[in-house]
């Protein structure tokens, strides 16, 4: 490999580690679970919404995915599952590592 | 109405006036939620289980009746909603004011 290719991808390691970094990819899926959960999981915009800042790590990732796979229904189900519907196993795991860390 | 009959209604009254306080029957119906929970409501024996101490109240009312007329499916839905056959909307309402007291 060139010594200038090489030099190029060791200035590119760190923005791959980082979008690897569960927590940062969390966050920035988040942006959109913010609007109603508060910016920290806990400020929720109507009473009916629950507070999710802190919650336990298996539980977030467990319903996530069943509002995704509609398994949960009623109140508001169908929006979470809308919100919900073009997340990955993986983006999951992100979102929650991120919300159980508020 | 005799003296007497009337001293004993008067006796009683703090008694009935316990039980229709919606935290003291919540926290009566709550032993059996505090053996998963934990006392605190925040102390769950599996981390699959959720964090409910806290909570907001609109949220905890609408997924105790949502387990019990089988709108949550999958996990731990099926235990909760054996757990919550029983309760009447009032049973709830108080259970719902208790957890969200923590």
């Amino acid at each position: 490999m060139p010594r200038a290719a090489l030099q190029l991808l060791m200035l590119a390691l760190p923005l791959a580690a980082a979008q690897a970094d569960p927590l940062a990819a969390g966050r920035d899926k988040y942006v959109q679970c913010a609007s109603c959960h508060g910016s920290d999981g806990r400020s929720a915009v109507m009473p009916q919404y629950p507070k999710i800042g802190g919650q336990n790590l298996e539980y977030l990732i467990n319903a996530l995915k069943a509002y995704r796979d509609g398994r949960r229904q009623g109140t508001y189900a169908a929006m979470m599952g809308l919100v919900a519907k073009p997340l990955s196993d993986e983006d999951i795991a992100n979102l929650a590592a991120y919300i159980a860390s508020l």
